[in-house]
């Protein structure tokens, strides 16, 4: 942890341990990508998958991102898991419980193909456990077409927000409703494609939500 | 739209009109906020609220975020809402549905105390609704605590996936389930204060969350 990562505000919300930066980019799935070209910063939402120190981002070769952080330009990786709306009975107090990680520091593009896979199913994985073995094989084409980048997570923080509003005394007995609305991104009925054979099982969305989260 | 913005890949995925950027910030809260410091990027996650032909954006007047965007720094604004997990029979073409926005731009600091109380009570209803005048008014003093930052809408795009997976036609009899999990920010019950009295109703979360997404 530097000082770029040392929380500036609300210190109290600040959390360093390496453990809870995991357990927040394993259960979270779509990370902003922030990087600046000629001054103009641009964040860009995109996948991501966890293995051991660093995360692996990937996308087109053709891509700017994927461009820009093979270059070497700095970079800063966020995830965000929203858990919920705060209610105070001042508009002041209002906030949001979250849980999010800020990573800074530089892309590698991998290169080797042994990493490159293993990279590419962490990825597959990550979204829905064990997919990678029930998917058709990638091709060697379909590696060659794919740029993977790593990022070390060194120079990073977690920043939490949990539990009740933080009304000022005074306003504790205003006449509004106030505590917390929990959030969570939940899964509805899966949508089979139209080319799924009745001999095809279902799948079970919620295990596959939920196996990921336990994953954390 | 300008070129800064023309999306360089997948311009299938590229949607430009303003209402559905509109569509798209309204039902979104959270934000990632980026801009460049000495040539590193960082990537804040924060609330924000659309008025008309412009977003705002707030904080502590002593944050790093505030005080770079109230210098003109350059910064983008990307808004990220995930539809859904897209399973494909290849591993190469699992997807994700989302909804983004991103806004290039500089921001402006709002000092004008009426324009700044505007924004203030859209923020806080477009967390829920309504919830201003449910509220202890807002002081003078936590008016002056708060620094208000407006951004145009206008150098801006949207991004769009959505639909079943993109099989090559050769994997569509490969025997895995493929298509689509759908993904919503779904609410739990709510969890009041402890000093939430006897006489106060309930909070409907489902109303919350709904009428927020209806707005859009």
């Amino acid at each position: 942890m530097t000082d770029r990562t040392r929380l500036k505000r609300l210190p109290k919300r600040g959390v360093f341990d390496r453990a809870a930066v995991y357990d927040i980019l394993d259960e979270g799935f779509v990370c902003h990508v922030g990087f600046a070209v000629d001054g103009q910063p641009y964040v860009i939402p995109t996948g991501y998958a966890r293995v051991g120190d660093k995360i692996y981002l990937h996308g087109s070769a053709a891509s700017r991102m994927v461009r820009s952080l093979a270059d070497g330009l700095d970079v800063c990786v966020t995830v965000t898991l929203v858990d919920g709306l705060v209610l105070a009975r001042s508009a002041f107090h209002h906030s949001m419980n979250y849980r999010s990680v800020m990573i800074l520091g530089r892309a590698r593009l991998v290169t080797d193909p042994a990493e490159k896979t293993e990279a590419l199913r962490a990825f597959t994985n990550h979204i829905v456990p064990d997919r990678w073995d029930a998917v058709r094989p990638m091709t060697s084409q379909e590696l060659l077409g794919t740029s993977v980048l790593a990022l070390p997570v060194e120079e990073a923080s977690a920043k939490v927000r949990s539990g009740p509003p933080g009304d000022d005394e005074a306003d504790l007995t205003w006449p509004a409703w106030a505590g917390v609305i929990p959030l969570s991104l939940e899964p509805g009925a899966p949508v089979a494609d139209v080319h799924v054979g009745p001999g095809i099982p279902p799948i079970d969305a919620r295990q596959v939500v939920n196996r990921r989260r336990r994953a954390s």
